[in-house]
């Protein structure tokens, strides 16, 4: 999966953006760029666990290629992120390539997103179930806010839906990983944040995932990029006085409770819009018992019809 | 409120630490030492935002005055930390004196602490109930684990108990603070653990305040401390080499689920063992409706019976 | 020593700032404020170590007094740093009182300000010598550069001036402490920088102290505060979108090294400006022989007549 | 350049180690894991900005293939570092391949290593002039501590030997990069650390870097890493109680010093072993003019004989 900033040609345009990782039981490269300038350039991509690398130097690879990367002098440093895909996944085979790369890259465009076991998240499970990638939005203040999530966390007997502890009913979840597995959070929005409010929204995104029932396993990578697409021309600025607009710290709880929900609603869509998955070795992982999980919701009373 | 490590003299025998501030508006002194060397020393106090540094001067200079302050040459870093109670407290007229923050190092001890407004929870707030001093522990794996918080956090409208939304059911709640407030959370283990196994376990306590519908206001200084009484003897050593105990990081995620539970469970006993207050300028903090809240859970069925 | 920004109401126009900590064998306190939303508020005081908590709470205590505390219900989160100085002075008698820093606080002005043993580096000591109070800045790019520092590090043999080993050669240097002591440093200026970059600034006053010798002891508090007295309007918005103004990180070259410069001539106006010094317990520290170290500059070809 | 601890497999015995960004402008992978863990496992591999991708897979299908990887789920998050050869080194032709870095991991061994224009530092410059890789060692205390560089920093004005500016003086640095470039920086040592230890250790590198005139410019990835060889048994213990050494915080300032002194002198040494070189385009760094240096500094009287 590859997310790139839509219309922009990447190294001229970059993103201010902050991380945070809550269990750094994982790899998201460009960290120490961001942490250092809040900057998050070229495309970002989510893959699995042992390709990393590939997607890291692919992204490199293509900004060379198609933008203007004067004289072999540029340089970048992207972030590209990951959770295991093992049970399912021949993750040793290392079968992504830098083609797989490019065409993410290539078709990457704005609106809604395929949610499930697409893409990065095709080998992953969460709370014992099927999960993979999953997206939410909110539309506050008159921004656009949108939460990403390749969700490959949990424990069965761990998974809540809306305060509802309904993990603990459901049956056919698979429970091997003894808590491994990852979440990688990108929340995106168009509201102008400074990089060190955007690293304070990336800590809400740890906030979200508890919403769910996680508890951050010793053996999770839980890692969070926040960016905004706001202020383009301030960091296109290399000379000079720039100058950027940003929220007052005073008005950031509406960003803050509106990422903490859509991560929270972004982890169930991975969970709900997806299907059993029979992969290496004959390894099963269930689809999200969906109607089950709908009539412990009803009896707890929190359906509304 | 002071916590001393007990029938220790302090100096002689720090505790290893970790901290993590998941929303840094508010104060812990001490912080700098603990993530440069894990230790924490001498009395660990908590009170208002005013009242730290005589808190923190204070701890220092009982040490000076009872343990062993070789030839004026030593000293002291000590934790202290706060939560704003300005609404029902005088919290200007900084009536918090050392003689105070003595008496509470001498009347530290071990077994349950008195909850609810006493100590420095005594002017706090909490999703507009009001709040204060909680603890509550786990056994599990053969160790003792407590959670202490002085609670001063959270919207009316925020409260989860047990998962159920019960806080927008709620009369009677103030929102005056808009967000602001702030808890302060220690977790205490004998346990053995490193310093940078105990930064892990202090972020859990963020996901442990979420629980009860927490989103870490802009407003609020959400500051965790993390302390193990294990490998004494390890701190204690001045020359040669030292000898650790500790766990491996493969097994601590019981630890991080009971410190999960135990802040969660800390944070409504803070409420439950609470009656209103009526403070400075007649302003009234109502306690939490018990019985509303019961009757709720109860209809969510999340009583026993 | 106080340090408050010339001509301003503290509460109604905060600074924007960063931290780092090269060595945290100290105390700053507002660090976790600092951390979260880059803001320094209020006065920034530097005393002795045992009198940290005194200066702190003083310094709220005075803008309650004298800045526009709307009805107990404001509060600050001030910066309050220390070195320790209990070879001289009878630090346990904690003599530091709220009055002294009250008087520090208003006697606060724009301009030079006094160095060597002063304020806050009365007692202090370094590189075996006397230390104290030192300051120095830059002019650059149409901005001003100022740096003080608490100086209070490092041992005789350490001591390097202009790259050249003179504490080798030097006698008198008392080296009792093994190591112990602390540098304070407080870079300022008038240059835009945003919070982030203000953190990067900070992290160069550790490249400053080691011109001088310095390696950071594990009994060295070496602490350091960025702050930018540009976009008070920016930090004054509470509502809508603000809007600031910052220098592209591709030019912040000139700043960083400014800061490294000036912490490097800082350290050495402080034991350039001092004098030999009783204190407790008829304990001496000599002040640096100037001539001394003139003679060996002369000698390795680094005086310029 | 590979560095892989000798005679060990990786999986099983991985070492504590820390790490610190004095400037970020880079890449070094698996730092979320040593910083959440203190662990670094694999092989530590050193290459150029486009091919840390590629050098970080390789090292995972290595220890894949040569190590035991248990039916598919186990899983690796080694270092992969990285400075900037575009210079001299046809950089966006991504010639780096997963063969050369076998190559390196099966020709890694200890003793001493190639210095100069060898393995990931053949495209270096330092100072404006050859750089590349360096190494320096310590015996102290009863342990051996080195360390090791990929030295790709610095504009020609800075350069500093044994506290001489002797970089005004020479002619024939290239300062086309104004600022850009990079230093990797490796301390390994068999002294037992624990974590927290590492990370402060980690921070020394940069002390040293300084001596040599950097000022960590903007432009520049200036990452290090700390390891230790001790405590292998601590680390494979994966239940139970461990038992890990360690050294007390009060006795570590000879190995702040060792590090200091061997990045210092490691720096030097990557750009003494070196010569004359002709990259991409014609493009030319030249080799330091070693009997200039060795004539300033005999001036200065920084010479013995």
């Amino acid at each position: 999966t590859a997310i790139l900033p839509r219309g922009r040609a990447a190294m001229a345009t970059p993103c201010w953006s902050g991380i945070f990782s809550l269990n750094g039981n994982g790899e998201m490269t460009g960290s120490h760029w961001i942490e250092e300038t809040g900057t998050c350039e070229l495309a970002v991509t989510i893959t699995n666990t042992h390709a990393v690398g590939v997607a890291r130097d692919a992204a490199i690879k293509w900004a060379a290629r198609n933008l203007a990367f004067g004289d072999g002098m540029d340089w970048g440093l992207p972030v590209a992120a990951e959770t295991f895909d093992g049970h399912l996944n021949d993750i040793n085979g290392f079968h992504v390539t830098e083609e797989h790369v490019f065409a993410a890259i290539e078709s990457a465009r704005g609106g809604p997103i395929d949610e499930g076991s697409v893409g990065g998240g095709t080998g992953m499970s969460c709370y014992g179930f099927k999960g993979g990638s999953g997206s939410a939005s909110r539309a506050a203040g008159g921004y656009t806010l949108g939460a990403f999530v390749q969700a490959n966390f949990g424990r069965p007997r761990e998974l809540t839906v809306a305060g509802v502890p309904v993990g603990r009913e459901l049956e056919g979840g698979f429970d091997y990983f003894s808590g491994l597995g990852s979440i990688i959070v990108v929340l995106a929005s168009d509201a102008p944040l400074l990089p060190h409010q955007l690293k304070r929204r990336a800590r809400r995104a740890g906030l979200g995932i508890v919403r769910s029932g996680a508890i951050a396993h010793h053996g999770s990578g839980d890692i969070f990029l926040a960016l905004s697409t706001a202020n383009a021309a301030a960091l296109g600025t290399a000379a000079g006085v720039a100058t950027a607009e940003f929220l007052p710290d005073e008005s950031l709880d509406f960003l803050f409770e509106a990422a903490i929900q859509a991560v929270d609603e972004a982890i169930l869509n991975a969970l709900f819009a997806n299907q059993d998955m029979t992969g290496r070795n004959g390894h099963v992982i269930r689809a999200l018992p969906r109607e089950r999980v709908a009539a412990l919701l009803a009896a707890a009373g929190r359906l509304a019809g």
